[in-house]
């Protein structure tokens, strides 16, 4: 059982797709194997991915999983999202004396369209499978649930970090708290899956699956997790209540302008987890911004416009490009500049620009931008030695590439 | 709502029998409660008491919960007995691999009529309730157990004391094992009961009745605890594992004699907990016993012959108590006794009674009983300043009550 030429080329593609940007290949051996048999006898892997019921709005954070889905999918595996109803449909019941947040049928149902609307953006919804693991925990028994309860000991439930951390600050952790990664876990009993792909925080919930499957002596999932997406602060995670989010429903111009706001440390990141570039096309770009061989802000422009290609297609693209160079292009004003009215005469130039201009709170910030050249008078670098300033009506003061004012003389 | 002088008469009865010889009462003012309400409306409190399938060999150890339970069907109220047969049945699932020990519903119903046999010595069986109770736990889902579940936190449960050391010397404690004690505290849910018998090692056990009627908005069980017996040696508790017991299917003999050779310093608890004594009478034995009006070794005499009397009839036990005089009585000698042929002749005390009769294993073991009074020549005390014996044929050595030798000259 060898793989011959052609199927090694396939393999060793395949392989270097999927393993880039992964964090965790748990184990990278049986994950290998995996491939190779798939490969071998031309039968897809089933690829797990849980999902809560609850309907988010899919941002790029979110897609850096999906995106991970469209590659097994576009290499022909067989995609299989659970929406974990269950737990949706119950509710928390230790909250049982509060409101409960129960989802009916009808709700879980339309968050589920809700969500695969969006994500077919990204892949092909009509070739996933859907799950809702209601079908099969509903039919679990108490001696099936103390046979699935059996195969685990508290202290390894007490590894998972949060609960570590209650533990050890007693703060208390209700007994069926412990279940909900033992019941993600059973999930890869139910469907035998060969595979499962989560964000690097859910290690430990996608780790279970193996157990519970080695537990009813199935081959078990190889676990791959993908690293958290920072979001457009370089700084937090992702998400909507942050505000450093983008959405993939907003529109090509907020898109690309987001997409120009992040730290260029990051660019590598993004090609990897938000492109859908090959990953000879990922490889070239990084090396190229790596050796200088392109500017980052061109690197930057044509990712942006690749991610906005692929939510809004090309002709929104190219036009959310034009509206950016119309606003920030390298001979274009934005359209709305700050005015301000001052009297005409000769002016110290670090005052100016700190006391009239409020440009800078301090002389010596002024100082430091204007040696590095970040400050613009009618488009033309100041000099640091320049130390008066004639005021014209009319003259623009620009500092870095985005901050503007407007001299009006009284 | 009060109780008239009749029924205050009754409550103070009930009350005096039932609270005698109890641990725990949790809590009291709800127990009076109970039985206050009991009597004012004629309704009988459902009185739990729960019961592994496993049907030992019952002995005097076991009948301290059924002796209770006994006094509470003589007041009229109802026993339920609930047979865990659930447990039973599924076995521990993690012994999954190894030979597990599950029953079958024969053996169940076979162990439970064994165990009732027995104890239809001392309750009216036929007036007991008896539930197994896997009717409510097979039934229970996993939505169902998940808010069993919840109502408790890892910290409560730790504190059973087997999981406290276990879980602070680091051996392992499997998530099911939790379980027990709530399916046990469920049990209670399912029948309503009022009040649960338990010896007082299972106190957390019982308490989990009390906190699962609580989160299904029962009224909570009042828990009642028992001492465990300590056997024959006066040390361990009763069990068939150290040989300790009184078994109450043995022969009127045996257990008359094993009766009477318990410490005198449990003859209290004995009268309390293994007697059918009413409470008065239980009250004044234990009274003259320590005012010494009557002598220790007719008090024991007096309860091994009611104990008797309770297994097997007054006749019996009338017989078995002339055998143990004619045995150990004032002047009698046992029926048997070993014989031992000697050289006629004059002994040193000491090394007749250690290295001639074997009787004590060392000299100063042989000084302390003779200085006590221990030793016998002849039903003669014999005295510590006799340091000589002269020996004569069919000389009779007596030490403490039950040791004989004969000596048969040469």
């Amino acid at each position: 059982m060898e793989l011959n030429f052609e199927q090694q080329e396939i393999y060793k593609l395949q392989k270097d797709t999927l393993v880039n940007g992964l964090i965790d290949i748990v184990p990278l051996e049986s994950f290998e194997k995996k491939l190779k048999e798939s490969i071998l006898n031309n039968k897809p892997l089933k690829i797990k991915f849980g999902l809560d019921p609850t309907a988010p709005d899919v941002h790029l954070g979110h897609t850096v999983v999906i995106n991970k889905l469209k590659q097994f999918q576009d290499f022909g595996h067989q995609i299989q999202i659970i929406i974990g109803d269950f737990t949706g449909k119950i509710g928390d019941p230790s909250d049982r004396d509060a409101t409960r947040k129960q989802l009916t049928d009808e709700e879980v149902i339309y968050n589920a369209k809700t969500y695969f609307d969006q994500i077919s953006k990204i892949i092909d919804k009509e070739n996933i499978e859907v799950f809702y693991n209601s079908k099969w925990l509903k039919q679990l028994d108490l001696e099936e649930i103390l046979n699935i309860a059996s195969s685990i000991t508290l202290t390894r439930l007490l590894e998972r970090k949060d609960f570590t951390n209650r533990f050890n600050n007693n703060k208390p952790i209700a007994l069926h708290e412990f279940f909900y990664p033992l019941m993600q876990g059973y999930d890869s009993v139910a469907l035998e899956c060969d595979i499962e792909i989560g964000g690097t925080d859910q290690l430990f919930n996608l780790l279970m699956g193996r157990h519970m499957q080695g537990h009813y002596k199935q081959n078990e999932q190889v676990v791959l997790t993908l690293p958290l997406l920072e979001g457009l602060d370089g700084i937090q995670k992702m998400s909507k209540s942050k505000n450093n989010y983008v959405g993939i429903d907003e529109s090509p111009k907020d898109m690309y302008g987001k997409l120009m706001s992040y730290p260029d440390d990051l660019m590598e990141k993004y090609i990897n987890l938000v492109t859908h570039y090959s990953i000879e096309n990922k490889k070239a770009l990084i090396e190229n911004i790596k050796q200088n061989k392109i500017h980052p802000k061109n690197a930057k422009m044509q990712i942006a416009k690749h991610i906005v290609t692929l939510y809004h297609g090309d002709k929104k693209a190219e036009i959310a490009e034009q509206e950016f160079n119309n606003v920030f292009g390298r001979n274009a004003l934005p359209e709305q500049i700050e005015e301000l009215e001052l009297n005409a005469g000769i002016y110290n130039t670090y005052e100016f620009l700190t006391d009239n201009l409020s440009l800078f709170s301090s002389k010596s910030e002024a100082r430091r931008m204007i040696s590095n050249g970040g400050v613009k008078i009618n488009g033309e670098k100041l000099d640091e030695t320049q130390l008066k300033i004639k005021l014209e009506d009319e003259m623009i003061v620009q500092v870095g590439k985005r901050k503007f004012k407007k001299i009006i003389l009284k």
